[in-house]
């Protein structure tokens, strides 16, 4: 075999099937990124392939490393606008240097700070996560279609209401006082957990998420938000709101999917978003989740059951 | 409210969504399962859930550790004859449950030990990951279908052809002597790694995989097969039947996915098999993937391009 | 350099040091276990190393692997009457096949389950962790000494007392009627969550520890244990009964620590134990942690402050 | 029991022991360094403990909240010169605000980028984990002892040399030209993988060690540094240097810590260092680990076997 010879362009030797998907996972960048007004350097966990046609033995993933260094580093001067908008360049440059691919896709998380306090004099750092992704399909005449989707993780808490209205009939047996009128929303025990909660937005054709907002609708949908600074007061204080608003995870869910046409009046009705919920329950040593997947236009239209 | 009252049943609040799916994830099992003459107890790891109407604001989880409970138990006498069998009868127990539920989905995992080695008397147990789902579906006039998964991950060794034929190249300009005839096909040095390869067949129209012939698939597939016990002289030989046969993970799952039809000649062209393979490269801090969907008919009949 | 040579035994060309531990990790076995009338396989993660002489390149990890393959396949037929029993014979043929270490050291986890329920008609399946160590010595004259040490972790509850005492304060503020004495042990909301909490008896003069009552500690020290199967009325008596016992990590290590005499009383005053407990806090996305080791004889008379 | 009570500093019910260590654990912030001319922002991992008298119940754990967050924020406007610097800093803070401890104890880990490459123009980012501790101790007379720790991770490639030599044997009956003198330092096949160390400096009398300047002895001391970006050429190169730089564990732990005294000339005696290295072996599906402990005082001259 002479010098220079290039082994991924070769044909494959058995098997001579297209694959959906050849990439490198597991790569981690510092991506810097400037919005509304501040400049983050975000460490990102990056996973990116392309398809492979039947006639070629590989895919030259070299490249896959070299596009996400060069456009990592020119954040480092010009940082980019989002961690989306950077998944949407590295998903365009990778079709254009995979001429042999007809699709190409980008997913990235980051953990993402933000200030916050369960009073404005107690705001600290807590973590979330960010969640982004492209992808890039060749259309017919070489066209680039682009999709984006962009979303975050929080983790929060859940108070159980099944176990609360449990305890509320084994407590008022216990102590018949309870039944007294201005007792009757006082709070009661159940188990509480928590919650990690996660949200999508599949912007297809378009639109803008932040990531703020995104972390702010998922808290809301929560029985409480957690913080990292708590005085004894505040426990108090957090403690009464979540069991105020017991929540199963199909709760977390659907008040989550039901807030989002009032808090993202922009979006259209093509946008799909995919939300996900885990409580790592306190009463059992397994974890309780729920899962869907809607159209804006199905959430502002609900087809009734 | 009424002492008994069934939170789970009441409407929800807001956001009268049906969900996709609510379940419960996690939890472990011991799984008593005989088959090809032993009993094996399996550590299970399962997920199991089912979809919720709208107009129903919880879905009842406790039927769901009671449902895995009963059937682990009863295998403790009367052993189960695979895993993905025990998944079928829990999907359908949970359908037959959840009479408000229209499907319902089981996920397992456990690992696995054969007794293999790189020669009969050096044979010990190797671990793998046996993998199972079920999917249970309530059709018109109540009748239940039921669709079956079932596959497993094995971790092997890939080396890399490109960077062998690059070494081969360089050495050849340093060693003039390894032109010589007899040393053409000397196997030359390159970055080897460990690889895990996954294999799963979704068995939607019957059909019977044994976990055995899986992962005889896979480690066929692998530039090798590891093993504990190594030996010297074992080494050499496990390190030189890599070198021969040096694979990328695009060849992995190629040569997997061809070696199918002759391996599995009664399984149906409606099977489709999913595979995917991740290496977890010696030279670089990523890995590299690559992942297939593809049917029995695809794979007999290929398309070409 | 000639055929058969042993590279291992070569001195070291740089950094003539002795090592502490050289060994393998990560490697899982099924062990058969009989205890109690009664045959476990369990799935063992093992981690086994000897030191190193400082004139000698390499430990012959090959040995390591034989030791426990032989060790595990032999326990098919003759099954091990403990973990922390294996354990200690792979130590101690650990030491007599490296005949240049010193120092021979074996640690072991593995799933363990147990029937365990709310009530006696709810039992199922619970799964812990089984811990086991071993360390032999090689002394002067070649006597081998060997210490080992059995443990277990178990997943139960804490519910936190400080939140507890304020959110009491603020609902009699916000609910007079509280104030009736016949309410005063009402049991008060607060921040709930799952806790780990492991216990390790390191059993250098000898001694016998089950499991079972490793575990049984555990679970009387947190404010409850969990379980599985619960249905509405059960998770109103686990949850009262975690709210009337509600104990900071602080409390779940001290009251298991002072537990242990009464428990153990046929334990020496020279046993150690080590202990340590993790609440995942639901008030917070951050753990709460406690750790401690000290011997019987403290535990039996402490030296006060 | 009145309004305000303080639960934690109440005197425990049961179990009146002191307790070694009480805190919380994976609180993760972002912390503003500055060094060597540039400005950071890691993403730190925190432990924070400290010990708890016997006579009092709890620990106030939301100071060690507040005083991460506090000294967090001020590197915001005031970078910290360095992740160890702010380690003692919330040390002795910690101490300052818990008046019943006697210690208190800090572990750091972050994710760190530095720009590296198999030559100057394919430099990329490479990431690394940066380590840290702080231990502050209360002296007689209130005076306290800070001791600080310093170290880091990186992950690089090691080639088995005694697999090299038994392919060495093996090839050479196969092919008999091999023995040509030209070829006689021909690299020969074996197997390598992914390699992770940890160096670890206890700089407990002082003295300063840049994270670069750990991160380059422990790349020195592996088989090879492994690089994002390889084109095909540099590919060969990497592999080529690492067959000609075959390394046990016991080698990259010996030569790493023989390299010490040369590379940090003007740490003192007194200093001790932990390394420890683990191999992810691609011939076995177990890791091979090695670690040692040891000053360089013992570094500086050796004591013979």
């Amino acid at each position: 075999m002479s010098a220079g010879t290039d082994i991924h362009a070769l044909a494959p030797a058995r098997g001579q099937l297209k694959l959906r998907s050849v990439g490198v996972s597991g790569i981690r960048k510092p991506l810097t990124v400037h919005r509304r007004g501040a400049t983050h350097t975000l460490a990102v966990t990056f996973e990116v392939a392309v398809d492979l046609p039947s006639d070629r033995k590989g895919s030259d993933l070299s490249r896959n490393a070299e596009i996400l260094a060069e456009i990592v580093d020119e954040t480092a001067t010009r940082p980019a606008e989002s961690l989306e908008n950077a998944c949407s360049s590295i998903a365009a440059e990778l079709l254009r240097r995979h001429a042999y691919a007809s699709e190409a896709s980008v997913r990235a998380s980051a953990e993402y700070f933000l200030r916050q306090g369960v009073s404005e004099s107690k705001r600290s750092f807590e973590d979330y996560t960010l969640l982004a992704e492209a992808r890039a399909t060749r259309a017919a005449g070489g066209a680039v279609a682009l999709a984006r989707a962009v979303g975050a993780e929080a983790v929060g808490m859940t108070a159980c209401p099944c176990a609360m209205e449990t305890c509320r009939e084994r407590l008022l047996r216990e102590y018949p006082r309870l039944d007294d009128p201005s007792l009757r929303d006082l709070p009661m025990i159940t188990h509480n957990q928590r919650n990690r909660t996660r949200l999508v937005f599949e912007l297809d054709g378009g639109g803008e998420v932040e990531a703020e907002e995104v972390i702010a609708a998922i808290e809301a949908a929560q029985s409480s938000p957690t913080y990292a600074i708590l005085k004894r007061g505040d426990e108090a204080q957090v403690v009464l709101a979540a069991h105020r608003n017991p929540k199963f995870v199909e709760d977390v869910l659907r008040d989550l999917l039901a807030s989002l046409p009032g808090r993202f009046p922009r979006l259209e009705d093509a946008v799909a978003v995919r939300a996900s919920t885990v409580s790592e329950e306190s009463i059992h040593k397994y974890n309780v989740e729920a899962s869907h997947r809607v159209t804006f236009g199905e959430l502002r239209r609900p087809a009734g059951r």
